[in-house]
């Protein structure tokens, strides 16, 4: 931020919500992602059907959304057996919670959202419905605890853009994402509500298309500039001096700093190195995994073929093509230039060994 | 070429034949591009209306099929006319000569062949019938010329591959682009031919997927080993040590070296020198451009933002959403290993200066 910058008039920025209570709490109010970027369409999860189906199908996507709207997915499948003997309470309680897990059984962010939940669940104890407004407050504080997450990211990362900033980033780590602002979108959200000029260049990302179906939209629906490109236009975007940074988000970051992302992030690292333009990944603290000391002992999953064989589930190439998917990548610390999580900027040498 | 892969019997490999002549020469026979990669369709082109929908519509694409398929399409076109008197067959020449060029008014390399056809013509003069096969025997020559381009630009290429070799292609430099065996695929497809093992990585290249939907399926059914992977996932496949060099092709090359090619070259090339990996650029002499310096001289060109925010006709980001959507990009000379056309291996410092 230029000093000239902050006496601008504040713009109206206002990033979606994807994941808030509905009125009275009577259910999860979700965007469903998977009508994006055709249709604006917010619906409301108010079974453990719903949520389980709205998790599975990524009508709700990105770990820490998805965290949270588990976690008001209790409360609200809950409501109906406040009136119920405690003894039996307890048990609807653990086979919703079961339920709800199960609908992503490798999503970390939800299963430690559930178990915080059953943690207050078992802290309160006795009376069904005191124990709901208890799991109904948590449910609320995970929500809030995100929001304060993004907006701690931003605030941290703001001082890294220049006024005007053009940024490139991938996939979608931003509102869509979480319960706030996002992670990667977070600095450029604050710059763009000081009154900051910045520009988005969001890459299509292929093979999930999470850029041109999520982040150009959510960008453009907040009223902040962005320009689409598909991933092999990158580098002749930062040759033509278009670019004068790269934010993107991370799934987890090992201890010196290597940081597993959306495939697609890796090369975007090494194109901004070579043309001397500054590489920074944003995330949340708890994406700091200290029991891995480096990107090696990430294993990467291989997603299944035909998501590159298709796009939108209509066939690009030989349906018995051989075809590589790779879910991820891990950019090597020394081509990240600063990691900002909230609890600030950290520069190299990264560690973060000592915890989250 | 190792002296042990000489030995290996040879292999069964058939690049497929993207334009030559129908039976007794009565039409063009072409591989439909817009069917693939579902259906491999020939059609006959057997008046000018269609040679030039094919031209138009990208039935036949790759400069230099288009140029084969004009001179041969002329031929077709002007059988009826044979029997005319002398002066009403050259109108006739003249019209469907003019028709065909202007299916595709940028195209030079079709305005090349038409013109080396009406040379052909007015050298030979007088009877119809005689210019008819005059005519014939000069597209013939033209595709004949560019089998043995695609040929020489194989075994002069073929000495740059390991036995085995991993290349990573991009966009569709092969058999489908030529009336041969390709340019930057033929070294490729001389390989396999002699039994060395050779496997191609072909990015998918976005926009127009010419990657997954035609490099793919022309590898696959010459049956050379092929991998289809998008865009995003070049620069993990070179960290994983998977590609041994980079083989592409050029639209033009600038005589200090610079070459234009397909959106993504340029990322490609900085990849590869990041990770020590030889970057070839195989082109026909007949793109050497002697009268551009170099790189900076080449306008690129910028196409419709809907091949960004569409794939295959299909929305895949806001309609109304900023694209950019630049066609080629260029990759400078520092960044090729080598330069290879049918006269020979080029090394740097490069110098086209004296012409094709």
């Amino acid at each position: 931020m230029t000093p000239a910058s902050r006496v601008r008039a504040h713009s109206a920025v206002t990033p979606v919500e994807a994941v808030r209570w509905a009125p009275e709490g009577r259910a999860v109010r979700i965007i469903d992602q998977r009508e994006l970027p055709h249709r604006l369409v917010e619906r409301d999860l108010g079974t453990v059907a719903e949520v389980g189906e709205a998790i599975r199908t990524l009508a709700v996507r990105g770990a820490p959304a998805i965290g949270i709207c588990g976690a008001m997915g209790l409360v609200v499948a809950l409501r109906d057996a406040a009136g119920r003997p405690p003894d039996e309470f307890g048990r609807r309680l653990a086979a919703l919670a079961a339920e709800i897990r199960g609908a992503r059984p490798t999503g970390a962010n939800l299963a430690w959202a559930i178990d915080r939940m059953l943690g207050r669940a078992a802290a309160t104890g006795g009376d069904p419905r005191a124990t709901l407004e208890a799991l109904r407050a948590e449910a609320t504080a995970i929500l809030e605890e995100d929001r304060a997450m993004c907006r701690r990211i931003g605030e941290h990362g703001v001082g890294l853009l220049q006024d005007p900033a053009r940024v490139l980033t991938h996939c979608n780590a931003g509102a869509l994402a979480t319960g706030g602002i996002g992670t990667a979108l977070a600095p450029v959200y604050v710059a763009a509500e000081r009154g900051c000029e910045v520009r988005v260049f969001a890459t299509e990302t292929r093979p999930l298309l999470q850029g041109s179906r999520l982040t150009i939209w959510e960008l453009m629906r907040a009223g902040v500039p962005a320009t689409l490109l598909t991933d092999s236009m990158a580098g002749s975007l930062m040759r033509a001096g278009e670019v004068d940074l790269v934010l993107v988000g991370a799934d987890r970051i090992a201890s010196n700093g290597d940081a597993a992302n959306k495939i697609g992030t890796y090369t975007l690292a090494v194109l901004a190195r070579h043309h001397g333009i500054p590489f920074y990944v944003a995330a949340p603290s708890s994406s700091l995994d200290p029991r891995i000391a480096d990107g090696s002992a990430i294993v990467i999953e291989e997603r299944a073929p035909d998501e590159v064989r298709q796009v939108l589930d209509r066939a690009t190439a030989p349906g018995d093509a051989p075809a590589w998917n790779p879910a991820f990548d891990v950019t090597p610390a020394e081509l990240i230039t600063a990691i900002i999580t909230d609890r600030g900027v950290h520069r190299p040498p990264y560690d973060f060994t000592t915890g989250r």
